[in-house]
């Protein structure tokens, strides 16, 4: 059995969802389907979850809601025009738009997150129906109603471990199933959603419940690539990553398979597979546990990500005190802020953030109580920092890597600000400026990706 | 004014007490004078401090301690007879030496701390004599008299903060003054040590509180090399480091100058110099708060030290859990155990430690808290890790410096298991295996220090 994921650009119009149908036709062992909410159509197009935001701020702001409501309604109505679907059979959708208006929540953000769930729960309900009107025998199927139950954070909830046991029930059915992605119940019965992008999250949920033999994650890319596509024309395609690989470069700004949608699929060792809504024969990414290394190409690909700020303390005889950092580290936790890296020297400490776990005031107050209470002699806070990640299975044990990544990197005249190797054994992760990042992407892609050799500089040392 | 601290070497025996003389009669500024205990006249000999601690075990035995006293005292007789010292001026030391067997003390470390301090302690007596008798006007100061009041940690002490005002009064006398290093007095009047080779924190103290223009520390090798000479035969003389690099270097090995000693020097901003008591004449090496940057040779010093232990845990969506270190830091802290570098990737972390800080007993109770409090999925402990460190200012501005150090080491064909770069902004920490260490050094010295072009092996990628 395979439970097979699609995007919202793979259900955006009818004319995708009929590739969607082919493809589902074409391998009878795809009998969970996991659907994303409709998405642009083209590139100026609004995706239905940003109308349904749109809807809940309109419902919250005591507008008239009747104008977003159509054009929401006419997204689902379109397809469902596509294949000739019976008006009826599109009454439980347009009753379920419109009764979101005037459902009562326990909170604003119950309300938003029931609103964006929205999206998905309603395509499920209209993909299920174009299924059994072309052949394919379906069933609509609510999170509810088959236990997918999760944490209590309207809209950043994780699933419960006890999800699992109920969710197992879904490889008995005959029909073909169609689960809407991105949202599950918490206990009081209320809609919670995944993080954004959260369907990838639900398919690897299911996956892992029914020990599906392959999770197919179909999209509107070919492959993951070797590197980010705008910084490096037609970067090399990854024909097989391991979920560790796919980890770390998920982390520095490969988003083409969500980050937290990959812990059950490890958690259930269920292969992965990324693939093109448009081109289904292509074999596009397989993402495993392990993976044949290619002695000849060991870094799979190059990420980068900007964002970061750091935090820099000075302190003499710092590393002489027991404790120094856990005070440290209990007053970023008392803000509920949590760190990336934290390069130390004897008597100096770096904290990395992601800077959107920051604001002016949050920096103030974190650096009055680090001097009221640590007493620096130095204190800086630094932003603008972005990590490049050479990610590799076998990196960490090849003599040279190191040299040759930083080797490039100041080849491409960057300087580098921080460098932190040791603990994962597949990645190199470097702090550069945010304004270097992309220059240093492309000389690491020609010297790990494109073989190019790099020379040290003359005059270096 | 100049404090000179002579080290044990150079008060080994009568022929190197004169050239002490001979040092303090060349310079009229050399008013304050800090001695260690007399060390090692030939290869083979022991120290004063070694016998003292053996002396110290032979009363805790309540075994005749006749035999040991008599050689202690018989290393002090040789000196005063080199100058033919009167056997009266002999009499404090040899009666400060056999009291000590019946001395009654708080517990075996105040017994301990009091045994060792005494080589010091009288050998302060005997060159306070011997100057006066070879025309030095000269007075032996005990720290309690001038206020050397230190922590109460019997055999690790550190300087309490008013003992600064205290010892400020040295400046005013006209003899010259001798003052043992290694040790003071806690409040309740006990004697506490310094770590050993703590001569180097008294001196350091007492030029900062007297404001001294140059502390020199002599010695006997006739400057600080820029790397350890067992492995790098003739090394490098260091003319001018500056304090932050003398840290580092200290850090990792470096034991010409006691690393806690640098910490008055830094916070009075009194230059120090090391020097050689067999060659006063030459420029030793001067440790500064600033030096004028030398552009061709940006590295001071290539250091090395082994004796590091890496815990490695492993937890899926770790880096998502404000706190996870937090945890982890608190065991630590709860078992009294610092660390050195923490480097982290997405779902790893390592912790780096001195292995003196590790017993295999200790290292269990770690593993199971942090098993049973953080469940991770995978730890493991390795041991016989190295640090390297290329030190000099203005290395992190400059691009290439972490290239080439990289290709070094890997030119000498030694596997990099830790790199933590971004805090110090003077060196680069690169960690290896112990068995690596020699070896890398000597590829890096031919890199930094000799210039020899590093090239990065063909096929390495």
């Amino acid at each position: 059995m395979k439970v097979a994921k699609f995007g919202g650009s793979s259900l955006a119009s009818g004319g995708q969802l009929q590739k969607v149908i082919n493809i589902i036709k074409a391998d009878p062992k795809r009998k969970i389907v996991v659907v994303s909410a409709p998405g642009k159509r083209t590139k100026d197009d609004t995706k239905v979850t940003d109308l349904l935001i749109k809807y809940c701020n309109t419902v919250i702001n005591n507008e008239d809601p009747t104008g977003i409501q159509s054009k929401i309604i006419q997204r689902y109505r379109a397809i469902g025009e596509h294949f000739n679907l019976p008006e009826g059979e599109l009454q439980p959708i347009i009753t379920g738009i419109e009764q979101l208006a005037t459902q009562v929540f326990p909170s604003r953000a119950y309300q938003m997150a029931a609103f964006k769930a929205a999206g998905e729960n309603n395509n499920a309900k209209l993909v299920a129906a174009v299924f059994n009107h072309q052949g394919i025998p379906a069933q609509y199927m609510n999170p509810k109603d088959i236990g997918l139950m999760v944490t209590d954070v309207p809209n950043d909830a994780q699933i419960l471990d006890f999800s699992y046991k109920q969710l197992a029930g879904l490889s008995e059915y005959t029909k073909t199933l169609v689960i809407p992605g991105f949202f599950g119940y918490n206990q009081a019965g209320e809609v919670c959603t995944f993080s954004r992008g959260g369907s990838d999250i639900t398919g690897a949920i299911v996956a892992k419940a029914v020990a599906a033999e392959e999770y197919e994650n179909f999209t509107d890319v070919d492959a993951i690539y070797a590197a980010n596509p705008n910084i490096i024309p037609n970067p090399r395609k990854i024909t097989h990553l391991t979920f560790q690989e796919m980890r770390e470069l998920s982390y520095a700004g490969f988003s083409v398979f969500h980050d937290e949608a990959l812990i059950p699929a490890i958690e259930g060792k269920v292969p992965v597979v990324v693939k093109n809504t448009n081109h289904p024969d292509l074999p596009g990414t397989l993402i495993s546990e392990t993976k044949p290394i290619d002695q000849k190409n060991i870094v799979s690909g190059i990420a980068s990500d900007s964002g970061f700020t750091g935090i820099y303390l000075r302190k003499y005889l710092m590393n002489k005190q027991v404790g120094f950092t856990l005070k440290l580290l209990q007053i970023l936790a008392d803000f509920g802020v949590s760190y990336e890296h934290m390069p130390s020297g004897i008597d100096d400490l770096t904290i990395i953030i992601r800077s959107r776990e920051l604001t002016p005031d949050l920096e103030a107050k974190i650096q009055s109580r680090i001097e009221s209470e640590i007493h620096p002699d130095d204190f800086q806070i630094t932003h603008n920092y972005a990590m490049v990640m050479i990610v590799g299975e076998g990196i960490q044990d090849r003599i040279g890597t190191m040299a040759a990544a930083t080797a490039s990197i100041a080849a491409a005249n960057v300087s580098i600000v921080m460098l932190n190797h040791g603990a994962s054994p597949v990645s190199i992760t470097i702090g550069i400026r945010d304004s270097d990042a992309d220059q240093a992407v492309k000389s690491l892609y020609d010297t790990f990706i494109n073989h190019k050799p790099v020379h040290l500089m003359d005059g270096i040392l």
